[in-house]
């Protein structure tokens, strides 16, 4: 999104110029295409979303959308990463202080993002695809596998950094999953105070332990 | 079921007799819908399934699948007690030895219900139904805060017994997430002894832990 050149994956190949763009090409018209497919995605799941509803919303023509991002997948891949962006900075709270204090660290940082409704919207709406669709799912677990628990896993200095890091991230999904999704009480009304007393150790357990 | 009597939560009103029907009522009429029910919501989701799908499936008219069930949401919520049958046998996992084995029992008796693939089927399918539909989490909902959680945080002699059972599950619900639904390696194709290993004491630690 730096150059006003076109971007993305897909050759440019214009089979019939678009007929109602704004600016035609351009980083303005890129940005609202990505807009639209995040509102779109999130509406309808990954399923329902078209490649058409995604280029109505944003005002050009859908070989416009193809040609910036590719397939549709990759228009899925392009849109999650954008609303998966305030979780990829996890890694970063692995690094920031002492070992013996990562489970504390990315416990509160994890209720941190999802606490926000603005930062949980986008996320409930990747998970909900990616329950759903096996497509959704595989784009879903290359960004956490590559980009989130690889990357904590590598700042471990453990043996099975990999599991261990997958293992403290389930405690942590599972939370999300009865707290925020399924909402089952106590657990949804609770002091968030509370649940880092709690799960913060846990997730310590995982990353570090014995 | 062993009644040949009509049963259900809904009224026998009957505007127009059914049409097509095996044996008009009867216990056999009634499981044959139940089935019928179980297979609609498993393939299409809470939201695409339809009463009249059911029937149809079922042979029957969709007067009478009202007349044994109620409402689509509470046609969902025998179905889905059918599916989550084998889940519900957790308390006993709790019951049947001392208290300081119950964090390896309950984590064995999870990993026998989500490795047989005839048991995660059905488990999938509600969980897809809860995540994509509010009416859908509702009823799973009560499900396990009633009949799975709240009888397990009944045998626990703890403070705080129900926060407790709900993280023990959260982590167990997030380690099916990653490895059942999206498939994350290495936890997707580690073995099971070595996963119980290491979230067994984390089970325990949560219901019986200081």
């Amino acid at each position: 999104m730096t150059s006003g050149a076109p971007q993305g994956p897909a050759a440019p190949r214009r089979r019939g110029r678009p007929s109602r763009t704004r600016s035609e090409t351009g980083p303005a018209t890129r940005d609202s295409i990505l807009q639209a497919a995040r509102d779109e995605f999130s509406e309808r799941g990954y399923e329902k979303a078209s490649v058409r509803g995604i280029a109505k919303a944003a005002g050009v023509d859908p070989a416009l959308v193809h040609h910036y991002f590719g397939t549709k997948e990759q228009v899925f891949e392009a849109a999650i990463t954008v609303g998966f962006a305030p979780a990829l900075e996890a890694p970063a709270a692995v690094e920031e202080g002492p070992l013996d204090g990562v489970g504390e660290r990315l416990t509160r940082f994890f209720f941190g993002v999802w606490e926000n409704p603005a930062t949980r919207a986008p996320l409930l709406a990747i998970v909900r695809s990616a329950v759903n669709n096996d497509t959704a799912a595989a784009v879903f677990r290359r960004l956490i596998a590559a980009q989130l628990l690889g990357r904590i896993a590598g700042r471990l200095e453990v043996p099975d950094a990999e599991l261990r890091a997958e293992l403290a991230a389930a405690q942590l999904v599972g939370i999300a999953m009865l707290r925020y999704v399924i909402k089952v009480e106590p657990l949804a009304s609770a002091d968030v105070e509370q649940i880092v007393a709690r799960v913060a150790p846990v997730v310590q357990g995982h990353l570090t332990g014995a």
